[in-house]
C-alpha cells in the first residue's frame, strides 16, 4: 500500500501521521511544494512582530520529527498531474519530472490569497515593499523588506484576522499602521456590534483604522508608495507609506485536482463527501482546497486550520480503507488583538436570519464575581431560532484574562449537540469566585435570550 | 398564591427570583435564619484574605436589590415547624413566634459544617481561636480573631475547597499556615497524581502541608493554641500556634425537613426526584440540604453552589405548577490555589473505576502553542469506558492563564452529552495561536487516552 500525499501543511501532514499511526505497513510519501512542511501558517504574524524569535519555531514539527514516523517527504517537488486511472502523479523538481504511482492519493493544496482588484498591484511586488502573506516564502520576502527598508508607516488592506494580527504585529515593530477595509466595520466575521469593540482597541494601539473604504490603486512614488483608495461615501482618500500588505482572504487552490476532473462546490472548493472522498477514483482531499462541511449550513466553504487538521485525519484514515466522517464544522473562530479576544461559533445574527426565524441578544456579563478583583465584562451576543429555541450562534468579545476563547469552545459543543439556548442553563459549568460565577457568563448570556425571546416557556410553567 | 421559601442563600433565593420572574402576582415570602440573604458564601475566603474590601460586596444582589424583584424578606427569623397537612411553617424571630400559611414551600437549608472527632473542639470557639468557617456569622468571628489576635502562625485542619482557599487567604495576610489533611493527599477530589502538584504550589507559597496526618486533640496553652495529631504511619506531631480553621466539609441541614417526615438519601440528605419534589405534599426542597441527581452516579450528595442555583430555580418554577427539570451534575468543580486552577469533571479514576471498566491517561499538553510566548503545560487526566469508549471523567491542573476552569467546561458539556472519548476530536474547537491549538488541549489528552486504550479502531479502519 502506498499513500501518496500532496501538501505539507496541515490538512496533508495529518493524513500522513494518521496513515502511519494506523498501519505502520503503509508506505507514504508526502509531495512539498516548498521546503517548508507542518509549518504553522498561522502563527506567521507572530513572527513578524518579534514574538517568535525563529522561523524555525514555527513548526509544528521538524522536519525529522515527520521522518520518524516513517513517512518520507519529497521537498521543493510540484505536483503537476493526476493521472486517475493510471493511479499516478506527475511531479517537478530541479531534477526534472517524473511519475509516483499510487494505491490512494490525499491532495491537500490549501489556498492562495485572493488578489484584489486594485489597480498597480499585479506590476508591485516584495521589492517594492507590496506584500501578499500567506506562505513561508512570502514571509521571508517581507522580513526581508522589514530589515532592508525599516518602514514607518505601513498600510494593510484588510480587516480579517490576518490583517488584524499584523496590525498588532507591525505595531509591535514600531511601524504606524494605516488599516483598510472594504466593508463597513473592521473583523467582518462577527456582528458589526462586535467589530465595533476591536476598532476601539485597533484606534487605542494607534492604528489608523478606515472602513468602508476600498484601495483602488497602488504606486511607487518618492522612493515610497502611494496607496489610493475610495470611501463609499465618495470622498477620496490616499496615503504615502512605505510597506503595504494585502490581506484580503484566500480562495481554493484547486488546480490541480480541477484538470484531474474533479467536480467543485462553493467557493469553487473541490467537493468530497464527510468521508473526504473526491469525485475521483482513489483520491481523497482535504483542508482549505475543499469544501466544508458545516452543520448549521450545510455545504460552505470556510477554511481554517482546525478544520484542515480534522479533515487531514480523516482523508488519511480512509484512503487506508477506513470508514471515518468528518463531523462538520460549527465554524468555531477566534482572534486575538491586542488586549481582546473576538471568538464566534456558529452562525452571525445576518447568517442565521437569512436561514432561519432568528434573533440575537447581547449582554455584557462579568467573567468572574465582581467582588473579586480584575473582573470584566465580556461582550456576548446569542442567536437563536425565535421557533424552536434551539442556539444558532455566538459570539463574545473579552479581554486576554476573560477566558474568552475557552469559553466559546462550551458554546461549540453546545452547537455540535443542538441544544436549545434555553438548555445551556442545564450545563454543569465551573465555578469558582476568581474565574467565574455560579451560572457561567455564557449562561447568564443565554439565560438574556430566553428572557427576550421565549416568553412563553416550554418546560409547562403555569399561564 | 403564596410561595414561602426557607434559606436566603443560593437555592432559596433563586426558587425565589425565578417564581417572582414567572409570574408577578405570585406572593413570595423568604425567611432567612441570619440578616444575610443572598451572600455568596463561596467569597468569604475572598474576604478574610484581604481581596474582597468589604463584606458587603459579598452580596450578589443586596436586600433592596432583592425587594425590588417583588418579594418579601424576613430576616433574623428562624424556621423551626413545618405542619404540612395545614401547609403552614412555624417561625421565631425576636418578636417570638407565629405561623406562616403557604401554598407552596421550597425548603434551601444548606448545609452545616461537619465537626471532625478531635478532644477539645466542643469546649473551644472564636473567643479562644478555634473557629468554623461557613455563614457570615462564622466570618465575623474569624475576622474579629484576626483583628483582635494579629495572629502569626494558624493551623488548617482540611485540605479541600475551602481549607485551600483559605490556605492562601491567611498567607495572604502574612499568617504563617500549617495545613493537616487526614487522606494521603491535598485536593482528594482529584487523583492523588494533580494532588501532589496542588501540594508543590501550596509548598512553594511557604505553607506547611501533613498529609495522611489527624488532628486528634487541640487545646489552649500559653496563650495560644496547642494542636496534637497522628501521622498514618504512627509518629505524633505537634504545633503551637494562634488560630485554628477546622473546615472539613459540610453535611447536609435536613433537620426542619426530616422532622416534618421527609425522607432521606445519600449522605441523609433530603430525598427529591429531579422535579425538587420532597416526599412531604406541596414541598420542594433544594441545594445542599438535598441530594444530587448526579448523571453518571444517580442519587448522590454533592453540595455545591452551581447545584444550588440551578436546584433552586427547578423548584421555584414547579412550586408554581410549572413541569421543570433538573437535568442533573456531572460533578464539575474548580479551584484556584495560588497560582495553579484545579478542575474536574466527571468521575475520577478511582470512582470511575468501581462502577466502570476503566482506565485513566494523564497528558501535559501546552495551553497554547509553544511557539508563542507564555505557554505553559495543563497537567489533564482523561478517564474513560474501555468497552463502551463513553468519556467518564476529566481532571485538569494548570497556571492562571491557562483557561483550565474554562476548558473543563467543554469537557463537562462533552459528558453532559455522553460522548465518547475519541468522539471528543470532532468538536469544533477555537484556535489562535497565542491561546490555544489547532487540536485543543483537551482534545491531545482525549487522543492520548484513544491512543492507550482503544487500539482497535471503531471506525472501521483496515485490520
Amino acid at each position: 500500500m502506498h499513500l501518496v500525499v500532496v501538501g505539507g501543511s496541515d490538512a496533508g501532514i495529518s493524513a500522513a501521521l494518521r496513515a502511519r499511526e494506523l498501519d505502520e505497513s503503509t508506505e507514504v510519501t508526502v509531495v512539498v511544494a516548498d521546503a517548508y512542511p507542518n509549518y504553522s501558517i498561522c502563527g506567521i504574524p507572530y513572527y513578524v512582530s518579534g514574538e517568535v524569535t525563529h522561523w524555525r519555531n514555527l513548526a509544528h514539527r521538524t522536519r525529522e520529527d515527520l521522518e520518524a514516523t516513517g513517512m518520507r517527504l519529497r521537498l521543493e517537488t510540484l505536483a503537476t498531474t493526476i493521472d486517475v486511472p493510471g493511479r499516478r502523479l506527475r511531479v517537478r523538481d530541479r531534477d526534472g519530472e517524473a511519475w509516483i504511482g499510487y494505491d490512494a492519493l490525499v491532495v491537500g493544496t490549501g489556498a492562495v490569497p485572493v488578489r484584489p482588484p486594485i489597480d498597480g498591484l499585479d506590476e508591485l511586488g516584495p521589492r517594492d515593499g507590496v506584500h501578499l502573506l500567506h506562505t513561508m516564502g512570502d514571509t521571508f520576502d517581507l522580513m526581508a523588506t522589514l530589515d532592508r527598508a525599516a518602514p514607518r508607516r505601513a498600510l494593510i488592506v484588510g480587516a480579517g484576522y490576518v490583517g488584524l494580527e499584523m496590525a498588532e504585529g507591525l505595531t509591535a515593530r514600531g511601524i504606524h499602521v494605516t488599516q483598510v477595509e472594504r466593508l463597513p466595520e473592521v473583523l467582518p466575521t462577527v456582528d458589526p456590534e462586535l467589530g465595533a469593540l476591536v476598532r476601539a482597541e485597533l484606534l487605542r494601539h494607534g492604528v489608523d483604522v478606515h472602513t468602508g473604504t476600498s484601495v483602488t490603486r497602488i504606486a511607487r512614488r518618492d522612493g515610497g508608495l502611494r496607496v489610493d483608495a475610495q470611501a463609499t461615501d465618495g470622498d477620496p482618500i490616499a496615503w504615502d507609506v512605505d510597506l503595504v500588505l494585502v490581506v484580503t482572504g484566500v480562495r481554493p487552490d484547486t488546480e490541480l485536482l480541477v484538470a484531474a476532473g474533479a467536480t467543485t462546490g462553493p467557493a469553487g472548493a473541490v467537493d468530497v463527501g464527510s468521508d473526504m472522498r473526491t469525485s475521483l477514483d482513489h483520491v481523497w482531499a482535504a483542508g482549505d482546497c475543499v469544501i466544508t462541511h458545516h452543520r448549521l449550513l450545510g455545504r460552505s466553504y470556510l477554511p481554517l486550520g482546525t478544520t484542515a487538521h480534522k479533515q487531514g485525519r480523516v482523508a488519511g484514515e480512509n484512503a487506508l480503507g477506513g470508514n471515518a466522517r468528518y463531523a462538520g464544522s460549527v465554524g468555531t473562530q477566534v482572534v486575538k488583538v491586542f488586549d481582546l479576544v473576538a471568538a464566534r461559533t456558529g452562525l452571525r445574527d445576518l447568517d442565521a436570519t437569512a436561514a432561519y426565524p432568528a434573533a440575537t441578544t447581547h449582554s455584557s456579563p462579568d467573567d468572574h464575581k465582581r467582588y473579586y478583583p480584575g473582573a470584566q465584562p465580556i461582550s456576548i451576543r446569542i442567536t437563536g431560532d425565535t421557533s424552536t429555541g434551539r442556539l444558532l450562534g455566538a459570539q463574545l468579545v473579552g479581554g486576554l484574562t476573560t477566558q474568552t476563547a475557552k469559553r466559546v469552545d462550551t458554546l461549540a459543543t453546545a452547537l455540535f449537540h443542538e441544544m436549545t439556548v434555553e438548555a445551556v442553563s442545564e450545563l454543569d459549568l465551573s465555578y469558582t469566585p476568581p474565574l467565574g460565577s455560579p451560572w457561567d457568563a455564557v449562561q447568564l448570556a443565554t439565560q438574556d435570550w430566553v428572557r427576550h425571546h421565549r416568553s412563553t416557556l416550554t418546560t409547562g410553567a403555569p399561564a
